[in-house]
């Protein structure tokens, strides 16, 4: 990332340290979070490191980025159990678990990612992937972890109506963990329409377009009790009617977005922010205090989240057929990062090295 | 508030509705967010009707301020069930029932609040200030209560630890309602010395000049765990003692402080945004992802806090004496004004009209 360009390069490949294996990557998705950290690396790290990270990348050397990825198994370091063989096709969060705490993966000088043709990993973090399953499927267990997470995080009652803003994977993941953990109606909304259309395929119930109307009236729409023993504290033909609590999902990460959601929402509501908005970004105080708002800023998984998550995504309940809209080469990646820019024609991107 | 200056002048006494009763206002104390709403007032009124608030003050005519106030009764209005006789002292929120909802006393054109002589209060919402209890310190219900619903919504566990960021009237009402809610141990940060005496009186167990150090090192040393069975994930000489969770209390209400926070906080800490700011404010989300924050913005209080809240001060539970440290006539309200940006001299002022 040397000048912050994606280059191709031959790099060395990793020496599998104590507990580690050497696996080659087979698929690696593309993460808005690595066009965000490529756009925006300065913020990122000054961020970062700000915030007490003390193990953030030097962006005077190279990194090797991709955290999305299925690999195989092509040798095993010293100290490991070896209960998987060489060739076995392998899952792992992007942590490398070391006596001094878990390192990055992906967004490290030291531990590459899945952009390249070979990783370090932890062999306690392996999870083999069950036979039947597509490689390119495995390959999409972090990104849907990553909405798993979110809608646990979110712990939503029974009464509660989400709303996600933005179509993009990260607000597609969401839409699949709300759809498998029964949370009905999901409204979501997207300016592009082919986000849309994937949006109503991953099980949003509604979906909106905020250039023809606000996605609030749509929600408001959907989150009306049906039970009409629900009577709202003051009259109907003032208050409207009863209406259940919002859970909004963030899932755009530009700034301006979270200041538009503290004006619009209900009082009471719950903001889960999950796309990852790596700028600066004004909000105005009181629009939260007025409202009694609440902000959930969420990240990652947990690892028995990453774990459930394959297993959704192998017995069919979290669909991710939908999402891979293309698969390049290395030579593919910087030109597959431009191509992610345009809503229109890209979900998922996997890079096989 | 014409032209955004405060003025004594004669206005009519307010007119008691169906419903309501008149009062003569005993004292009210002077709020920090009276000075920031009139040095901020078109921001104010900006923000506020940008977030729904349908019913936000004209700032072209007068506006009666004051919200914080113990007063008597004078005469009863039509349709009042008249349970306590005039010249009974009373407290209420600062707010009017109306069939079309409740509207606001103190930022309103039609509400005067208690900087007036005269205020128009509903009825059902008038508490009996009991015998004994000093005028003066009923008058301290409304803010206190203020302290007593910023601890309820934190939902604290036991094992939670408060940091509370800025002592001023907001951040000694929180300090007294965690030491009436059994929280210990304490850490209140302030950079005024008066102030951090004032914590000491109201309950704080440790107070931190920021000029000297961080607060979240004074933090960190109350909120080890003295329990041995307690080990932190990683080892101690790596990841340090275990620590109890931080929940802080962000008190000040100026832009930038919240952002200040978010960077020192550790992971997953949760912080109530109770001071109030009426001015745009940057953060840096990746802060919150990071560490998956929470931020609950919370305003005012239940009628049952605001009842409770009373009650506590009548038995002493909450000290209200040592805040009081003016009084002033109308005639001094605008010098009081000034007076309280000056930290070092006053806690609370009260205005006896």
């Amino acid at each position: 990332m040397r000048k912050r360009a994606l280059v191709v390069a031959d790099v060395p490949a990793p020496e599998p340290g104590p507990g580690d294996v050497l696996v080659r990557t087979l698929a690696c998705g593309i993460c808005g979070s690595d066009l965000h950290a490529l756009r925006h690396a300065e913020r990122f790290v000054e961020t970062a490191r700000r915030g007490g990270n003390a193990f953030v990348m030097d962006l005077g050397r190279d990194v090797v980025m991709g955290h999305e990825f299925c690999a195989e198994i092509v040798e095993h370091g010293p100290e490991t159990a070896r209960r998987l063989p060489v060739g076995t096709r392998v899952c792992s969060r992007p942590t490398l678990m070391r006596p001094t705490g878990p390192q990055s993966i992906g967004y490290s000088n030291d531990n590459p990612g899945g952009y390249g043709e070979y990783m370090r990993l932890s062999e306690a973090l392996l999870l083999p992937v069950p036979s039947g399953l597509a490689t390119e499927h495995a390959a999409l267990t972090e990104p849907m972890a990553v909405g798993v997470h979110a809608v646990a995080k979110a712990r939503l009652d029974t009464d509660d109506a989400p709303l996600v803003i933005g179509c993009g994977p990260v607000g597609l993941a969401v839409i699949a963990a709300l759809r498998l953990a029964g949370v009905r109606p999901i409204v979501a909304a997207d300016f592009a329409p082919r986000r849309r259309e994937l949006a109503v395929t991953l099980g949003a119930d509604v979906v909106v377009d905020p250039a023809e109307r606000t996605p609030w009236s749509s929600w408001r729409e959907a989150a009306v009790y049906r039970d009409s023993s629900r009577t709202p504290a003051l009259p109907p033909w003032i208050a409207g009617p009863a209406v259940r609590p919002a859970v909004v999902f963030e899932c755009v990460g530009v700034p301006g977005v979270l200041d538009q959601i503290m004006a619009a929402a209900p009082r009471g509501t719950r903001i889960v922010v999950v796309g990852v908005c790596m700028e600066p970004d004004t909000i105005h105080p009181l629009l939260g205090i007025g409202k009694e708002l609440n902000l959930q800023f969420v990240l990652g998984y947990t690892p028995d989240e990453f774990a459930a998550t394959l297993r959704h995504i192998a017995d069919g309940a979290i669909p991710t057929a939908p999402l891979i809209t293309g698969t390049v080469g290395l030579d593919g990646v910087a030109d597959a990062f431009t191509a992610l820019g345009s809503p229109e024609r890209h979900a998922k991107i996997l890079v096989t090295p």
